[in-house]
């Protein structure tokens, strides 16, 4: 006789097998029997102060360790979520969203339940999940055992190969019943499609023989380069032309900056030597791009399509003509003739952007001066170190974060398509969670930070999810820039009306107030400061403590309130002039 | 020639006509223009922390004030919020959602902005809105100038008329487009439908009728009976006739409940003198029902069709027959007839529950003694007071708010059909909001408080709309029942289990925390306090700092993590009896 495993434990072991170690989420009481099976499965429950910052930490959680979950109650959780799941799919972070319902039979005759719009038709039970097929690429409802493990795959099986979210339904009903444990035997089939062989070796060659004639190339990479799997692959294209290299703000990170190809962000404030470049290139291989307002400068860096090699998941556009055809594979056999054939890399181009030295040659600062964010986050990349995950909040810090220059194998989370502030607190928290569960894992740098910086106003939104942080002890370091308010909406509209303001809160009373204890060093250490000069900030900077410690460390920034670099202003004067 | 206003002007002066003196929302780049018209139009802006809680504030507002509005901005601020509007739908609360997107021209194009999933197609632009057409009544796209005050009247009728939220999306490029002040003289036609004068008179005859022969008559009030307009003809009917009255959980506060014929809540703990008198009943009178599971013990105290009279909005159900009419006419009809026949009440019936025994006979508590909530409540009554806003946030506080014997014109906030925990502390924002903008009126008792009744872990849902609390210097007193974590899932399963624990806050700390001054007491007093005692809560509800004083007060009160009262005991058994 076969043995046997709850419905539940399936899907939660088959998520423990492709990487997840933490569900998010918020209890209730259609979803609580479901959430015994997790702890049994391998798996840490964390419960968040609610279900907006759940999917957020879920998402923050999926953008590092490759998959992420939360678990929500029927209605209200659900729907309280839909904005993070939004944000997972117009980003594509790979977030597995489970809603606990109410029993099979009591949906199916409409029953006026609690959570439900009490209308006595079963339409009532179909309403949420109707709206989570815009936001999802893969539904399932678990209403039938026989077939649910795999619907349980199948929703998996493309939330991994999307790198999108998916929704699915269980109820209550359902959440013991029993399947056999044998299905977890075959392991879930993650692998992208498999290409045929003539298409791959014609349009491998076409690659190769524009690589190969190519006299003024240019690789763009955007953020679709790691969601697509192709960034081991994009890395070694780098290396092995040689071609002058740039990034988009939502690609920032995936690269070596330290390559000398490597030429910091495409368009950015002081990269008019770029233009000239660009214009006579002859190739430029764009790879994952997303091209949304923010991340083009309003459609101005998007590659003219006659000279691109355009690389997304499962096509290619080569100049006019596309193909369908799964691209990591591809890639692949691209780098592997380059390797074998050892063509030379390119040595000689134009002088173009060179962030090292931008670096080097930062203005001296006095001790004593006020901040000015056209010179901050330069000066904060020397903070920054291998290993480091680096979270820019949307507002000023995102746009901060355009000028970072990153040490080797730096991850920065950013947002460059849904712009939703408040995201970033609780994607600290699943960032963090998820570099904890990582650490000594063979693709990590030891000794690697979770870093956020973050503005008031949208501190404001999620605030409440810095208890999360210190209840699960987490390492995680918060420079809360205090410009007074929502400063990049002051910047386009109302630079001093009332609407931009946000309540004056006492910041450095966070950690105090959602739980966390001065004294208790030994626990959970908490460190906090304020700066108002350079000179308050690098002798915190300084502090081993504070930069190579742990638990929480939180240093409230004073900014100007109309304060930005000049990355946001170039930003701005191209919205304005476009209107939206 | 004739004036002109923006059309921004012409949607919030509607706004103003009917009531409104509030706007809820969040700025963003999208609706920053729209936000200049809302001071000019005699409205004040308030600034939430996120839209969630903007969509529960305006939803609290539009309970005590009849109307309620927020702004978001398109795709992140609506989606946040749409947890809050499908609540102000299922429990029927008149707020108009407005949104401000993208220029026409860009959303016609597809053109790729943030906030919207970036997938080069116009659809993006519809998603969202097809999502609110399953959570509002009406909704509008002004995108053509000619035809948008119309379509503002038609949606801002709807709104009040069925009592439920609608939503309006205004493209920036119409923020301050002109339309004719002129149409602003002509007020909305709110007034409901009028009946077929044969029609009406055929269905008031049949209910006098009923009325005049029951033997054993009883009327039961429910929640509909506010929000569809029948309030006034039903404290007017339960004084006339004399009938044994009660009421439901979505009821409760609707009635005088000083009343001698008033008889507390039907089928509560206590209440068994009940069944055998209704199962007698030859009339119910049921008006606004509302049968959901948590309002109607699941279903238990769903009156026998055959004798009742239920009456809805738009329609009358008596026994077997129905008939589509306006109710209020019909109503109003029926209670002047009344009154010039000159019906001499019902003076004789079965004892029932008597509400002001239970309140006098209350046991006598030791001062050093802890808190236990089969007292607790029927004992907080007697801090109540004519005027006061109860809000009882759902959990044990909405279970407790249940054995309140009220005081007359006492109006209850509690939640029935949507139970979406975090939702009492910004609807307590908007309610005082909404006293304040109606002190004065002369249908408020002058002197009535705002009192929140909340548990930790839904405090911890929403907790930074303290601060807009603070802000606002509105005048809130707080009870926090601090019994860790979700007691209310505990009871229901996993007693002990993690997943319904919260993080240990430090409570008391939050009104600094959020701004607020201890120092400060000319401008915002706070007067803070934790009780583990009967003796304690007295000191503190003897006060008169804090039972007459302004600002916030905020008592957090030590709960034992596995108490409740009696009545939720009662639910919790039927509940788990019915799995769901």
């Amino acid at each position: 006789m076969s043995e046997k495993i709850p419905l539940t434990e399936y899907l939660f072991k088959r998520l423990h097998a492709i990487g997840l170690r933490a569900v998010h989420g918020v209890p209730g009481d259609y979803n609580l029997t479901l959430l015994d099976h997790i702890t049994p499965s391998g798996l840490e429950w964390i419960g968040n102060c609610n279900e907006l910052n759940a999917g957020y930490a879920a998402d923050g959680y999926a953008r590092i360790k490759g998959i992420g979950a939360l678990v929500t109650t029927f209605g209200v959780g659900e729907l309280s979520a839909i904005n993070a799941i939004a944000g997972s799919y117009a980003e594509m972070a790979p977030v597995v969203h489970i809603v606990g319902t109410p029993i099979r039979e009591l949906q199916q005759r409409g029953v006026k339940l609690h959570h439900s719009f009490c209308s006595g038709s079963q339409r009532d039970y179909q309403l949420f999940a109707e709206m989570y097929e815009k936001v999802t690429v893969a539904q399932a409802d678990l209403i039938d055992v026989e077939h649910a493990p795999g619907e349980i795959d199948r929703v998996i099986r493309e939330c991994v190969l999307m790198s999108r979210p998916v929704y699915i339904r269980l109820p209550m009903d359902l959440v013991d019943v029993l399947v056999p444990a044998s299905l977890l035997a075959t392991p879930l089939d993650l692998s992208p499609g498999v290409n045929d062989v003539s298409l791959q070796n014609g349009v491998c060659d076409m690659i190769l023989n524009r690589i190969q004639v190519a006299k003024q190339p240019m690789i763009l990479v955007d953020g679709g380069t790691s969601r697509y799997g192709l960034l081991k692959q994009t890395n070694a294209l780098v290396k092995l032309t040689g071609f002058p290299t740039t990034t988009t703000p939502f690609g920032k990170g995936l690269l070596d900056e330290t390559l000398s190809n490597f030429h910091g962000l495409y368009a950015t404030v002081g990269s008019e030597d770029y233009s000239s470049y660009v214009e006579g290139c002859d190739l430029i291989i764009n790879v994952g791009p997303v091209h949304s307002n923010v991340n083009t400068y309003y459609f101005a860096t998007v590659p003219d399509k006659a000279v691109s090699i355009s690389i997304e998941r499962d096509s290619i556009q080569i100049g006019e003509r596309a193909w369908k055809i799964s691209t990591p594979a591809l890639l692949d056999q691209v780098i592997a003739t380059l390797e074998r054939e050892g063509v030379p890399p390119m040595s000689s181009y134009p002088a173009l952007q060179d962030v090292q030295k931008t670096l080097a040659s930062l203005p001296i600062v006095s001790p004593s001066e006020k901040f000015a964010q056209s010179i901050f986050w330069r000066r904060m990349s020397r903070f920054l170190r291998s290993g480091d995950i680096v979270l820019t909040e949307t507002g000023t810090p995102s746009m901060g974060g355009r000028d970072f220059v990153l040490p080797k194998d730096t991850t920065i989370i950013n947002s460059a398509i849904w712009l939703s502030i408040g995201f970033m607190l609780p994607a600290a928290q699943g960032a963090a969670l998820a570099q904890r569960h990582l650490s000594g894992s063979e693709n990590r740098v030891a000794g690697g930070r979770t870093i956020l910086f973050q503005g008031d106003g949208s501190f404001q939104m999620t605030a409440q999810e810095l208890s999360t942080i210190i209840r699960q002890k987490l390492d995680v370091i918060i420079f809360l820039i205090n410009n007074n308010g929502y400063t990049i909406e002051r910047l386009i509209h109302g630079p001093e009306e009332h609407y931009n303001d946000v309540a004056s809160w006492r910041y450095l009373e966070a950690a105090s107030f959602f739980g966390g204890d001065d004294d208790d060093e030994m626990s959970y250490p908490v460190l906090k400061a304020r700066v108002n000069t350079w000179g308050e900030l690098d002798g915190i900077l300084e502090d081993p403590e504070f930069h190579s410690g742990r638990g929480l460390r939180m240093v409230e920034v004073m900014m100007d309130m109309q304060d930005c670099n000049d990355t946001l202003r170039l930003l701005l004067d191209i919205y304005k002039a476009k209107k939206g």
